[in-house]
């Protein structure tokens, strides 16, 4: 496939217009200003409109796409209890396949091309990743507390199976890591034996950190005056690869062993202000070299997938933040919803418009009117643009979305599951 | 006209489903869940749709589209004096009408009806917005100080020739307003002869007001301690109605004074997060009984014209700042955006779904999968809608935005023009 006449990001961070990128198999074999020796293939005229790499969202549970708005404006721990809790309690297998096709769906549409996910049923997310054919480092949860072995610690033993089953399948699209709720919802026990999991298999974790202040709080109580970070980090927790969602609330050392570790921080601004959990510190974690990252989590508690509205997000309340309306650069934040995305998933082959590189790649429509006039493009992107303006994704190589249509995914059906998925649980919750 | 099936907001904040609302002239003539009797008419199918009144932006400067993203990421006062002021030397009668229809192209396509606008050029900016057919309440900005009397300051007497010029024009879409810039932009007889001015002709004032900190302590040193809530009061500037763009700077008696002389503040969420200039304390205003609405600012400080993320930014960020998630009930941002909006226009005939109410609509589209499933339309609005999903927006009973055609503005010319105006400016600055 050749975009031609195209305006695209290049690898070092600049608009090229007027541009020709070549797609073959999986990877980007063109760029440049001329146009390239003439071959049979699909032709996309990009008169008027952006190509760039894909977004990676870092901290997601896709198949919650099922509780979107479910219990709304109630107080977070009795909306858990009250809602979220006895929700999931009912999910069954075949809700999750078509629940997370959904939020692949909305993703796609939205320009992500790869997600860092958290869940369970990982047999059913595989296989719904796999078909749609989109990118995905998920983890299976390990929650509660178990005092014996930790060989014997059941989500234990399903994220090692599915570790083994599943990482590296459809051709790579998937890779698994171990997840850790978060220290509040796990024993030592259980950490240690997620740490003994992601060394054995060499993989990395996902995680909850340092979300709120309670948690902060409490965990200090419960651990001998030990921040989360501090904790996590005596149990080995930072010794491999660790992307971890939030970190609103750090402090002291915790700046150093995330940096240190090169932890990434993933953070998700709208879920934060939504449940009124506070404003990530991003200067102090930009000046102490923390890797960040930028995740939409559930849209439970946001409630879209849409990239180009976190990044937004996270850009203006950042210049709010630091009290100064010239930081947070379009690149720089940008590199954090792309670049750090990829690198926190050590996928190295992916994430810049170059020869060779896999071509998960979105195109953006820059014909309405809140483009208008054209100054700056990347200005435009962050500040004017909506998440609707993504009119393409290809994730290696495959259009997934196209203007209005999803390629790889049967929409019809998937409303009619998810309605009854949605439909069967809540008639059961009234019993 | 006639809205079928469609889903649709009633007047008491209640979502009906499978309705039917009539559109005869300017008016609303039916509501209901039962057909009306049949007539010959337009019928538009509203499955899968939401049909809702229209927004109010309570604060824009629609001409600056000409600089959107222009001079970006630069410290304040110097985009201003570098970027924005030389720039708005140079501008034109004939740039102002058609990057003043650019503007009105965006706040149609993303819902907006209705505008409350500061700017200049008055008479091209009037014929710009009846001949789009939009609602404006246009004032112009009173700027400088002067030392004579107030009937000799020019922008006073264009002010004047404005308001007997166009007020009540184009059958009522143009109201005119006294425009004064802001504290720290004017003296105390260009003040003063905009109150006797606005008091003359019996209308209303619009201006900008403790935006920043450094706007309200240069203001206690330059008028002996008081605030520019207190100044103004004592200038008068509160016995007439006022809409007052920002507030977020607000102390002390201030509250009292907004509250008893029914001031309206038009609160701009992300132009205040974009200049860094903070957030604004809705909970303190709301206990003191102070009418809030919303507004997007001039795409120069924004980037966009997009209600329905303003209204997003505006939830998120108060659900944060008071702490609790459970604040900001979908219905309580919609009052502020639809009806408050209105109410500080002083247009008592519109912002409801009502027999006998004009015909301020649009038509928002739930069939996306970040609307999916539905749970509770008004929290998917809110909180997983993007600004395109919506369709179709009507004023008086006209339909001026439908599915991506602007039907009283003929765009390519639009955007001819503005292109043409940028280029000549911005070589002009280049000499």
């Amino acid at each position: 496939m050749l975009f031609k006449n195209i305006s695209y990001l290049d690898e070092y961070g600049n608009i090229q217009s007027n541009g020709y990128v070549r797609v073959e198999n999986r990877n980007i074999t063109y760029v440049g200003k001329d146009a390239p020796v003439q071959q049979q293939e699909e032709v996309f005229d990009g008169y008027g409109k952006l190509l760039m790499p894909g977004f990676v969202n870092s901290h997601s549970h896709t198949p919650m796409t099922l509780m979107r708005g479910y219990g709304e404006g109630m107080v977070l721990s009795k909306w858990l209890n009250e809602c979220i809790f006895p929700f999931e309690a009912r999910l069954l297998q075949e809700d999750i396949y078509h629940a997370t096709l959904l939020g692949i769906a909305e993703m796609m549409r939205f320009g992500i091309v790869s997600t860092t996910d958290m869940y369970y049923f990982i047999p059913k997310m595989t296989s719904a990743f796999i078909s749609a054919g989109m990118k995905a480092s998920l983890s299976h949860t390990i929650v509660g507390t178990f005092g014996g072995d930790f060989t014997r610690c059941p989500a234990c033993i399903d994220s090692k199976k599915a570790f083994l089953n599943y990482n590296g399948s459809g051709d790579d699209l998937i890779r698994i890591d171990i997840g850790i709720h978060a220290e509040y919802t796990t024993d030592e026990k259980a950490v240690w034996g997620a740490v003994n999991l992601a060394k054995d298999l060499k993989t990395g974790i996902h995680l909850h950190l340092s979300e709120t202040k309670e948690e902060v709080e409490g965990c200090k109580s419960r651990r001998k005056g030990l921040t989360p970070v501090q904790y996590f980090n005596r149990l080995g927790v930072f010794d491999v690869p660790v992307v971890a969602a939030h970190g609103v609330w750090l402090e002291g050392e915790d700046y150093d062993i995330l940096a240190n570790h090169q932890v990434t921080i993933a953070s998700c601004p709208k879920s934060n202000l939504k449940l009124a959990s506070g404003v990530l510190d991003y200067g102090k974690l930009r000046k102490a070299g923390i890797r960040v990252a930028i995740g939409t989590d559930s849209v439970a508690s946001n409630n879209n997938l849409n990239m180009l509205e976190e990044i937004k997000f996270f850009s203006l309340l950042q210049k709010n933040r630091l009290g100064d309306p010239t930081e947070i650069k379009p690149m720089e934040v940008l590199d954090l919803a792309i670049g750090n995305g990829f690198a926190a998933q050590r996928r190295t082959d992916s994430g810049n418009i170059a020869v060779g590189k896999r071509a998960d790649l979105i195109v953006v429509d820059m014909s309405g009117p809140h483009w208008q006039p054209e100054h700056q493009i990347l200005n435009h992107l962050i500040y004017s643009s909506v998440g609707s303006d993504v009119v393409l994704t290809m994730i290696d190589g495959q259009i997934v979305y196209n203007n209005g249509e999803y390629l790889t995914i049967d929409m019809e059906q998937v409303l009619f599951e998810v309605k009854a998925s949605k439909s069967r649980i809540l008639d059961e919750l009234r019993k």
